[in-house]
């Protein structure tokens, strides 16, 4: 038990194996560590939660060669009842919210805040300092740069044909300082530019330039 | 214990009195399997789910006179925090993912994905190789046909005077091969024609025909 | 134990010091009540919630000052894998539904439902006998006054200047017997008056006058 050293952990909690947790680290009661999943100092990680999960998926759905590894960096809160992951690197000091899930291939760089009960599925990116918040579903193959604000309910989609033909999946781009309001839509594959703001409930078919204001249904510039 | 024959559970796992797991069944850590499920062959449930859950209300909500018994078939895969209640069943082959919640109930037929976080509520069906993503929202009283594509977010709802009068409850229909785009809104009691395709961000406050293409607030032919 | 008579417990359940719980309280099994909670006569908690959660941040989210009590009165019923924080009170004959998460600082008075993966944000104040539906997201520093219908996947924001510059956060206002349709967007601080009606998905930029019906985006008198 070597690899404990110096970590608080709660009531009935699961570790498996091959799991390092380095000092300062605390875990809540009823959480589940899985196998794979390292842990740096000071993090902590809420009640409830479930840490470190394999992908997998049924006939209809798509395969994933993900890395086996979790690992979350330093000074990192996670809320509780909160999903993470394999294969997914996050870091120092990030914030992730009660209810949140972060799926497999994802990498969440430094200081950003991921609301709670957000969702980011696979193979996204999201950089520094970002503010994600409470029940944004950020979808997979995504690119969010540094500074990005996506206010409550957000919504992007990344499969242009909905399933009816074969397509290259392709989530939206979201370029350094843009701000989405909150409950606007986002299609597939869609650039949002350097400091650009899409309005809430704003529906956004096309991409969107530096520093424009976007609203409406369909989207167009202010 | 002669009915876990084969069977094999996570730590710290609750397993109430009239539960039948056939072989090949496996059930994550912390999970809890209440009276009355019944779940078949090889189907994987994750961690810290809860499964067949009595249905109760308060003084403001409607009465429930659903079954006691949930049944789960052969080669379902149950993700991590998600809620299920009794009176409903699932079919083979069906994927739930994690935070997802089905209400008492319900028809889920074979080789349907219901995405992470999606919730579906009483008294609803859904058919065969459907694909319900990530946060939708199926309100109660809901019929989704069969091949039905519904993307991110989309939310329905079932009460056409929110509560102000007697109104017979009727969700959306959703014919076969429909494909709903992400964030879309509908209304009670719409329907939406075969193969129709409902934009993303859309409105849809009246019936679409099959095949038709609809877009906007309030949403029109395109 | 004195205080735990005539209390049912489930199993696996985490109870920290300084709980108090009156007589006729249920708990379901694997649920986390934390220090400082208070939960009244014949009260219900489902399985694998979290109660009495003490906020927390990162370095780049506000503080909070909130009590260190949660108080949640007679005949409330909690349904599973939810969250609630401490510093906020829930009154009698409350239900709230799975995957709710509820912060600090939030006053929710008697006969009130909130829906299964409701989210309410801090400094929140609720009436009595409101319907809040599935999904629905109540922003921090929001008024909800009495018998309010939100419908499902509503969303709000307080935040007019999205992190850009200061700004006093503010929320929606929502007065006696207002009903908001499903998906509708509310921008910060406007006022939504009493019997008002919002359409569903409409996005609600400027304030509603009493009785008025509002719809499309942005939202216009029907």
């Amino acid at each position: 038990m070597g690899q404990f050293k110096g970590v608080t952990l709660g009531g009935n909690v699961i570790i498996e194996e091959d799991v390092l947790l380095e000092e300062g680290v605390e875990i809540g009661h009823n959480s589940v560590i899985l196998k794979g999943t390292h842990i740096k100092k000071n993090t902590k990680i809420g009640n409830n939660c479930v840490i470190g999960i394999k992908p997998q998926g049924n006939n209809r759905m798509r395969g994933n060669n993900s890395s086996t590894t979790l690992l979350i960096s330093e000074n990192v809160k996670i809320g509780n009842l909160v999903s993470i992951y394999s294969g997914t690197s996050i870091g120092q000091n990030v914030f992730i919210g009660d209810h949140a899930s972060i799926r497999e291939n994802v990498a969440i760089d430094q200081d950003t805040v991921v609301g709670r009960a957000a969702i980011i599925e696979l193979n996204t990116t999201i950089g520094k300092a970002c503010t994600i918040q409470t029940l944004v579903y950020v979808t997979g193959d995504t690119i969010i740069e540094d500074r990005v604000f996506i206010g409550p309910c957000v919504s992007m989609s990344n499969d242009k044909y909905m399933g009816k033909q074969e397509f290259e999946l392709k989530g939206p781009i979201i370029k350094t300082g843009a701000c989405i309001g909150n409950n606007a839509t986002l299609l597939p594959g869609v650039t949002i530019g350097e400091e650009a703001i899409v309005g809430a409930g704003a529906v956004i078919t096309k991409s969107v330039i530096p520093k424009d204001i976007v609203i409406g249904n369909p989207g167009r510039p202010l």
